[in-house]
């Protein structure tokens, strides 16, 4: 008796990225041992070609987009990986090359932030190639980081650096020079989740998440669970040189760089008597991170300062002074 | 500052379906504590409109048939319910009122089944509806029912009747004729998933696993597994009455009844010393169970035999007498 395909695609691709607890992905579902005394942080995310991913990125970076994006969410809730279970629907004629690239990038990414999957399911669509993870993830009882609990007078930082990712897909779209090196579009296609400043902010913050819909839009998700206001200072928001020079050439990529979204940096609340701690758990995580802003008395808003201090209103595709 | 659309459905149609530990669906994870001394139980599956389900079919089935799918994965592990993540990707001009009709589903058989949602992401696709769920349960550890372990001699059983799903595919498709209760074409949407039966037969089994694509095809997993073969006696397996009127009419129909799969009965193997705790797990659980064969030494085949003692070869699409 042989095999259907759909099995031998299993085993020919997936097989080598189980884990343990994944029983060979032969069982109906897997075990999974949680770590005695932890609480599991569980997150998900869908993807769509030509949604979320171009359909000519390479394969290598799409599953790997799809783990970090999910391991970002980790993150933001100063989380450790233990594993995840992902279910594609491959468009139909995905050539076993392509599943091939998908699966090596998965598998390079296994490695370095240290779990394996536990289980999922392949099938074939006719729509675009649809693809599912969901993570799970482990934080000692009472220690993970919310949204809610920032403060008026907290300092708000951010990781890394902002706009990249946005800029990076209006670079592979052909809508903006690449930098050389190629920075941008590979912040775009391969977002680096913050997990060690993450484990090393739980504890020392009030409130953080992970920056992925913009970061004016996700500081209002902060405002609303405190019910306070911010105040973001737009000339400290921390540029890479590629996103820099792009923006000394033209000013008017702010917006795309504080709305664009794509970011996977963490965002978070902390009282200034903490920036010492902060610091330090920056040069322990080895991420920068930078003060750009603070939250204020007041409606649940964001106020967008620029350079001259006079407030920028966001208004569609734009910013207008007042 | 007004939510985007994305938020406002969230709000509306998904948070009512979130339960402790989903945080009010405004983290970026969930926070689950497992039940002490429990092995968590994981497993996903992926629907795609037009695949896995009819584009027509009511929107109040199709999350419902989703969530049951994966129920029947914890139910072929003897586990309970925790929660589920789930990931919905409509196709774009999906309307208010068919969300509304998929959520309703969802919180029925939410209630019905004891678990509640934890998480997920909604987005649109320009291809059909593709949908994925993650199902979290727990067993004590040690107790999960595994593929594995059939033994020659082992008396082979099954839950429930073969084949409702797989002919009332076909009945919805108009290629049989309904029966006048809508049996068959229920038991297709709607699967019952065994959690009751799973549960009382862990230790008493073998091995076990539910039957999702073909119950010919299915065993031949156990077989592979025990590294041993099974006969399987056609005239033996269960039926429903719309079934059986069915086949009384056309008896070219049992393949379609014995490969067809979309059953979600469980199938299991037992010592024939255990066939009274076997009965008594199904009285308990007040779902019936047939024995259909039993396993035995040999190569890691399935051999069908008719009613008449001779053994059927499957065929491309049906089945001959040697």
């Amino acid at each position: 008796m042989t095999l259907p395909p759909e099995f031998a695609l299993i085993a020919r691709h997936f097989l080598p990225l189980a884990g343990e607890g994944a029983l060979g992905l032969s069982d109906d579902a897997a075990l999974l041992d949680v770590p005695p005394g932890r609480q599991l942080v569980l997150a998900a995310d869908a993807m769509i070609a030509g949604v979320h991913f171009l359909p000519d990125d390479p394969p290598n970076t799409i599953g790997r987009k799809l783990l970090r994006v999910n391991l970002s969410d980790l993150a933001a809730m100063g989380a450790v990986p233990l594993g995840y279970l992902m279910t594609t629907a491959f468009r139909r004629g995905t050539t076993d090359d392509w599943i091939a690239g998908f699966v090596a990038g998965l598998a390079e990414d296994q490695r370095s932030f240290g779990l394996a999957a536990l289980g999922g399911d392949t099938v074939t669509t006719p729509g675009p190639t649809c693809l599912s993870l969901t993570i799970l993830g482990s934080v000692a009882p009472g220690r993970a980081i919310r949204r809610v609990g920032a403060r008026p007078g907290d300092d708000i930082w951010v990781s890394g650096t902002i706009g990249d990712g946005a800029l990076g897909l209006r670079v592979l779209r052909g809508e903006l020079p690449d930098d050389a090196a190629g920075h941008l579009a590979r912040r775009y296609r391969l977002p680096e989740p913050r997990l060690a400043l993450g484990q090393a902010i739980a504890g020392v913050i009030h409130a953080g998440m992970d920056v992925s819909d913009g970061l004016v839009q996700d500081l209002g998700h902060l405002c609303r669970a405190a019910g306070c206001g911010a105040e973001l200072d737009a000339a400290a928001v921390p540029l890479s040189p590629a996103a820099a020079a792009l923006i000394a050439g033209d000013a008017a990529l702010l917006p795309a760089i504080l709305t664009g979204g794509d970011d996977y940096e963490l965002l978070f609340t902390a009282a200034p008597t903490a920036a010492a701690a902060v610091q330090g758990a920056s040069r322990a995580a080895a991420v920068p991170v930078t003060r750009i802003g603070r939250m204020v008395e007041g409606a649940p808003e964001v106020q967008v300062r620029g350079a001259d201090g006079r407030v920028l209103t966001l208004t569609r595709g734009g910013w207008s002074h007042f």
